[in-house]
């Protein structure tokens, strides 16, 4: 599925090579909150800028997906982590997505995080939820109308939880 | 019960004042995430950098209770508000809590917000748990072990939500 795949952490200076991806994930405005017409300079600072983490996934060279780890809280909630998954929508359907998660655990993991959470899981991201789920995630939580959905308004936000 | 409290809008240069309960009241370990030692200059910025807004509740010139104010979200889900309370130690049960978080709530609806979401309530809060259940919130998740309490080790957190 994801062979010839490499997963590997870049700084700011490579996150342009990220950015096609981003903005389209984000201009499509059914997954994630970030808006739609965020700048590459802001998307780079809240995925790049310690201790936030930035991961790629590439394969010949050609950056596929990404995902973002850092904290859920600062202080004493920083034990659990957080972090966010984009595949370049031409490379759907190719276990990236799932390759980016595994990935993401054992980073979480070896830098110390007992926990993951996500916050934020769009409901009608169906493929996703069922994603997190075969990846031992939990629904703990659900935030009615929390996201204004491009196709569907106001939509249900589930919260996530797995420990590691 | 809270009768000469008076609640204002401050900007950084006033956060000065509100620093000894926010010191006082993360110190304790027991409510919030923030790092006990979080400096000051820190907290100013979390807390009054826009879109944050900061409030406090005065009576006689002394500033016995604060509040932030913010998106909890950016972009496609800045609809919902997110506010934190804290209350001098030394004016507990007087009912600045319930001012102040009617107080939130009514600004909240003035900036244009339709709910608000509250990520982390400790629960072994209960008195903050109640308050928020008497000013319309409800439960809508429970994230387990995602606060290390100073007392009780780690402990689940509430996540609550109501509509305006």
């Amino acid at each position: 599925m994801t062979t010839g795949v490499l997963i590997r952490e870049i700084d700011a200076h490579e996150f342009v090579r990220v950015w096609p991806i981003f903005r389209s994930v984000i201009a499509s405005g059914d997954t994630y909150s970030y808006a739609p017409d965020l700048s590459m300079e802001d998307a780079c600072d809240i995925w790049t800028t310690p201790p936030s983490r930035c991961f790629v996934a590439e394969r010949n060279s050609e950056v596929l997906g990404c995902y973002m780890l850092h904290p859920n809280q600062p202080g004493l909630g920083n034990h659990v982590a957080n972090a966010g998954f984009m595949v370049a929508p031409g490379a759907r359907g190719q276990g990236i997505a799932s390759a980016l998660c595994a990935h993401s655990l054992e980073q979480a993991r070896r830098a110390g995080f007992t926990a993951m959470q996500f916050n934020f899981v769009v409901a009608t991201n169906t493929v996703a939820v069922r994603l997190w789920q075969r990846h031992g995630f939990q629904i703990v939580g659900r935030i009615p109308g929390a996201f204004r959905h491009a196709q569907h308004g106001l939509t249900d936000v589930y919260v996530m939880h797995r420990f590691l």
